[in-house]
């Protein structure tokens, strides 16, 4: 096992080696000044990713269900009602998650592929007069299906009807790689982790909360104590976690911050657009179609691709594994067998991109589909490769 | 910040290179059958280390915060009343942690320095002849103070009265640096972290599971699913988490269990005690007391060392760190100010030992202790060297 | 600058995590015993990479320039003759040496893109009826070229003409990544580095002697003292250097070896002929033509490539380095401009290849090559893939 | 083999791990741009250490024997005389170089223990009126002695008689550690290595040369291909090497000159100065002398400590291994079995000076010396600490 090819899973993403040196950090003591040192620049650096001027960001030993949970058990009690759409495994998941905690779940039911239904929100919440939903939960980039939802539409559904409701994103597949914007959406709560747009291991969740969700947390009957913002936030004023905190991944998430911000979020979110148009192009020259429905819903960080019927798409995921070491993503739940996916977020180049279009393809005419070899990479290269008038500059 | 000298908190420890390097790992498809390989030898060894055939063994991307909670939230339900022991900030957050989540604790006030009171234990358990007890909380070694308690003597306890109560054993700074028996001890969950006895980075909540633990979950009503056992386990089932796994930990957890058997656990388990003693003997050359109160409790994984009246210890802790570059505990809740803490455990050599012993001296007698300088080295170098006549080898 | 993309010069190699972070060793004291087994397993493995029984081999912290030094200095005398031919920069500069060092150099000028003429050597053996030539030169593998030649061919026009002289081979790039037979050819001196079949970072110089080089070395007048192979053997006799030795790279070539072996020299061979194989079917399907002029002739580690008459070859190094972040190798003297060089040698996959043929095509038509987006990764694949009969298990 | 302790060998010194992460770096194209921004920030950094405006720096892929090569090779041609003092092993293997070379070698004899006569070069100056000696030999730092001896004495018997030879410094085990005065001192070639004052692998020999020795390469007769200082010189006006360069080293040196300037080169001596003078006291506590003779010559980075009569040094060496895992230097040539040597230079602080002092101290007594336990600690403790009106900071 060499570990030479890229991963193309939809996160954990492909990490950069400064970043992994950043994290293997020798022990530190985490109770000294030190520790401020890095944990105040993250504090700083996420909500700038956020796009909020007010938010309190928050960091815990976990992972993106753990940033649910943080959502959930910080802001609300047993028996409230909560409204949530369900387009794909992962909206699916918190859904179930909120049903495990004793919440009432208004689930407004999706079809895989599409996008979060703002109009039957906006119904919703309409006809909810008694205010009894306390929070709405919208899954900004369906990981499943590589649907990217319009959040600013969700906002509106409230703001038309009045609603008081709280609104929970999950951005864990598109914060640091597409644009989110805490503030101008008006998200209560934002829901991250450390292994997807900022390019680290896993285990870290990483959530922002407006201070709408802060007061909510005064009132909220979910039992939490590891979870806890209230105790987190308490640690923070003293520079310190109310446990122990993962320094290595903080020091890490330091540094991926700072190359966030010297590439520029526009630059980031740019180049994950070029590199996912490109893979779309191929998917294109490979007669296939993706599982999103339509252009404006299609992700920038991850593309469900739909195999033809009768095909079996997780052969696809096994056979590049066992014959060319290579990662790609299995279709979940209710797509499983019909999409692979190919993860293209985090740290990439074209021409590590290039190179799992083109092992697709070995596989894909390995398996009997009507592939031509390097048409999928040749429709890529024509929109990656910069025209002699044009002065792109590739990401190293 | 060179990070040279090791630290001296009582954990995080100081880290093996080897094990630092096993955890810095690429990216993997954690849905991929290599997975299964780095976690069910994790799965096995950490059986083996908890002295337990039958245990269920969990972890989670967490801290022992949350290998706490795992032990309650999936075996209680709100309003269930257990049975603790306080004698020293670990506990004490334990207990808050209960309570936070309905709880109904009955506490055993115990002066900090003692050890767990079996008796007092036997008496409430006897007391408690309708056994609404669920469950009964003990802190193997309170890392505060430095005390490790008799878990044998508590399980006497539970069975002496015939109390069907579950035992719940916070092994975080014990397992895998003391000798811990799971099975010969009746503990049904026990709790410990990544970053202690197994000399990893924080970021692992480590749970064993009796099978009687295992069948309270199927009753037990507080909410859970980040910490859901149930979950975990279908997911090892088919190798795999039921969300992101930390692979690179794991992986780290992997090597560290195969250093620790190579060494043998009795091995390891004599290191510590080695190293402990001769801190311990420089603490009586110094004239100094341990806040342990009789020698059959003093930990060998961390020692706190009371200073006179009046003298604020903690400033022996911030000197170390401003003029030496050396990083030991402070005392915390009732004996902050009154104690500092030399942790001795993890990968440690005698030589390291001495360096942090010469420190603390030359801080000491820079904070006008009466303290001799080399006192406490010679007391423990005539403790650790090897006499011409032994044959004793030391931890390289 | 995020090292993300493979490198495609002719070495130094991509090299592979596990070697690096084996080189990547804290300091050991080189005269404990420890060094030897570090030593130890790297002479006997290299001999066997070399494919001798009797061979002594040497390493020196150096590069292979250092390695032509050793073979010249230890063997020969000033006023000494050698024989060689120069079909490439790399011969060309052993030949500089040579004569920088008082040798009288016969050259056999062979065009560049053409193999060593073997029967030219012949011929050059058969008139020095005195035996003034002391030693034949031969270069297996030139990298400027492209071109691998027949050693076993030139070992032939020594022993038709019962000539005495001793034979130095230059393997820098193709030991351990192409076949090499010391013995069997008689190969008196055989030299390579660590950066290149090794895959490790530059800075050993590795050289074989056979028994008759080693007798030489008694005789041989030229000053040296840092490359002196008997000053080095004895040292190896007390697992010691003469002087401080680069220990990381030492047990970085230790892995090296290990991993080899358990891959298989003829799978690793067989692997470069390959990945080789799939470049040229690219090449020519991009209708372009190798230096190396005939098929026999065709490198396993390098190809180098000719563009049109007209076209500045450089420009597409220049361009895929700025443009693309990804390196190849520029030409190297009289081919300076003509060629552009894909090293494809160490550790490489297929899909690796693919990334660089398909960069390579977008970089030639950015520069108005008549080249088809596609084509050759296209026909690389053809010739990479499994078929569904195959049972070829791709290098992971 | 855990690595834990620090080395007290005088070299290769412990690494801090920061240079380690700057040395362990991915291949890059050594041809490209990239290699002039780690190449040329060393050059003038090594400059700068040098304490010389003009000297033309050199590194080669080699070691401080590599640089006494390069010394002699490209200023001096065969039968020339040199002039030398033999105080101990490393002044006497560069006078066999030198004879090797077939030089003709003035020895002044000198005890082991004392430093360079001066006033004996200055005879033997004054004494060659026909100016046969063309370079005169000393070396700063005896590493087998502990001697540090006055090489702007030297300068002064060169300028005293008039003598137009060349001076050449082997600054190997000083220079980075200890004041280098090139220009003031008038050094023609100074030699050093990586692996000392600059804390990083073995590796890279460092020479500066004067413009005086610069001229003195076009006449030089001895052969050089590898060391050749010219080649070397127009490979760095392109930005390159004239063969692969030893990338990561170079990038780890240019870090490490970071750090040194960071700093401050006076607070690097200072801080050497203070560390071994805590050795030195410990040594008197102990009742041992060191073999350098006055304190005059004490070194700064590596102290050679006489031990009793019949006793035999090494066994302390031998012992202090396979007992405690700590490695000392024993003692060489003359001085073989009469002194071990404690190494303190590169990157150390007091409190892993004091580890290896107790150490020291428990493999004395165990071998029956007449050692107090302590009594070293104890004495460079009170060196070492800080007093409470001392503002002097510890390097962390």
């Amino acid at each position: 096992m060499s570990f030479q090819n890229p991963v193309f899973i939809p996160g954990p993403t492909n990490m950069p080696e400064v970043l992994r040196k950043a994290c293997d950090m020798p022990t530190i003591d985490h109770r000294s000044p030190l520790f401020g040192k890095i944990l105040n620049p993250c504090l700083d650096g996420v909500r700038k990713v956020l796009k909020s001027e007010t938010a309190k960001v928050f960091f815990f030993p976990s992972t993106g269900t753990g940033g649910w949970e943080t959502a959930l058990t910080n802001t609300l009690s047993a028996g409230d009602t909560v409204l949530a759409a369900r387009n794909g495994m992962f909206s699916h998941r918190w859904i179930d998650m909120c049903q495990r905690h004793g919440l009432d779940v208004r689930i407004l039911e999706t079809p895989w592929g599409q996008g979060l239904p703002a109009d039957r929100y906006e119904e919703a919440l309409k006809a909810d007069t008694g205010h009894r939903i306390k929070a709405v939960l919208a899954t900004h980039n369906e990981t499943a299906t590589g649907v990217r939802s319009d959040i600013a539409a969700v906002r509106r559904a409230l703001e038309s009807t009045g609603h008081p409701a709280l609104l929970f994103v999950d951005g864990v597949s598109s914060i640091a790689s597409m644009d989110f914007r805490m503030e101008e959406w008006g998200v209560d709560v934002a829901v991250t982790g450390s292994q997807k747009g900022f390019m680290l291991p896993a285990g870290l969740a990483i959530v922002g909360f407006s201070e709408k969700a802060m007061k909510a947390t005064a009132t909220a009957g979910l039992p939490r104590t590891f979870f806890d913002v209230r105790d987190m936030g308490k640690g923070y004023d003293a520079n310190a976690f109310p446990y122990t905190p993962p320094v290595g991944l903080l020091n890490g998430l330091k540094l991926s911050l700072d190359m966030l911000f010297e590439e520029g979020l526009d630059n980031v979110f740019a180049r994950h657009h070029r590199i996912a148009e490109g893979v779309r192009r191929a998917v294109s020259a490979w007669g296939l179609e993706l599982c999103a429905v339509s252009p404006d819903l299609y992700s920038d960080t991850v593309s469900a691709i739909r195999t033809p019927e009768g095909f079996n798409a997780t052969n696809i995921v096994t056979r590049a594994a066992s014959e060319y070491g290579m990662a790609f993503g299995v279709g979940l739940g209710e797509v499983a067998g019909k999409v692979f996916r190919i993860g293209h977020l985090g740290s990439l180049t074209d021409a590590m991109m290039l190179s799992g279009l083109a092992t697709a393809e070995m596989v894909m005419a390995d398996l009997g589909l009507d592939i031509k070899l390097g048409s999928g990479v040749a429709a890529a290269q024509e929109y990656y490769r910069h025209g002699s008038g044009k002065a792109k500059k590739a990401a190293a």
